[in-house]
């Protein structure tokens, strides 16, 4: 069996190529904030998923770009403002939520540039993405920087505290995953969608 | 649009339900660990993913059981011991991965229970699972609380000292997605496999 010691790794992109290729499939957090002035951004992350339910907490966990570089527009907004919105990504978002992953100059609108639009939210000031079918308003409850360079992040945990469902997704009061339609991110390039579904009763 | 406002549930499980639901899929993580006298443990966590790569580290996050009752023995043994390993989890894993998530009596040992096949890691004590191709052997890096009772987390943060791979879903020095067939929780007793796989370039 390959071993892999991640003190041997010449390039530490050898442990990001292990680590996203094996831990899949992985749900997106496509992020919305406004930085101080205002100005909107939108981002979507796959390090990202539940932390608990008594608080509702969810984190994602962006990583540092090289150093000398800003830290990315999400976690200066959200550090400033202290509110972000959470948006579900579903199959037919994907083109638009991958045109908002591209690295461009600070302060670009990426609502703009994707054709996804923003509409306000109930509580806090950012805005939620109108073509998702789930949006989670959050409050910064913590954030925790991990490493200290490229390849370390700044690890983001907010309190949820209004979610949005579109009646088009719902089971009665339950979310139905093939109304939903999600799409989840793989390695590199690869993105997925949901393949057979089959239940499990808990022993 | 039906909205949702924590402050309102009359039970927190509520929340659960609408997480659970939709942050979709989640991948799993297979932990296995030892307590302080050497007993096995291995149990599944879908609220899971990874946080940087540089140093390396995966995070899992343990629900809290009631008032009352004793920590999951995964949290209690990482506290005692600060290792652990993490199998990922694929088709023809699911059924025995399922059987290890039933709440036995403290000191049982799932490897049993389940039929998985226990073996030695290369550097830290708790023992890989045979049946599973991509094994990620931790160290505790962090454990942080979140909440007070039942709903909140003990989350996890290992830094990975060392990966196994089997060649079996390897293409090159690259994990291939169809050869790892890997599987993800949804909500309730619902898990799904990859479905459509598709490629979207970075802009």
């Amino acid at each position: 069996m390959p071993e892999f010691n991640p003190l041997l790794f010449k390039d530490p992109k050898e442990g990001y190529r292990l680590l996203t290729g094996a831990v899949v499939p992985r749900p997106i957090a496509l992020v919305s904030t406004l930085s101080a002035t205002g100005a909107r951004n939108l981002a979507p992350f796959s390090f990202f998923n539940v932390v608990c339910y008594n608080p509702m907490i969810l984190a994602f966990f962006p990583l540092r770009f090289k150093q000398g570089e800003e830290l990315k527009d999400t976690v200066t907004n959200i550090k400033e403002t202290g509110e972000f919105v959470i948006s579900v990504v579903t199959e037919a978002m994907a083109p638009a939520v991958n045109a908002c992953s591209g690295k461009y100059p600070h302060g670009i609108d990426e609502f703009e540039v994707s054709g996804l639009t923003p509409v306000p939210s109930r509580i806090v000031r950012p805005f939620r993405v109108k073509e998702s079918p789930v949006q989670f308003e959050c409050r910064l409850h913590k954030m925790i920087a991990f490493g200290d360079g490229e390849g370390g992040c700044d690890a983001v945990f907010g309190e949820v505290v209004q979610v949005g469902v579109d009646e088009s997704v719902m089971d009665g009061s339950r979310i139905d995953i093939g109304k939903l339609n999600p799409v989840a991110r793989l390695a590199g390039a690869q993105w997925s969608t949901i393949g057979k579904i089959f239940e499990l009763e808990r022993p």
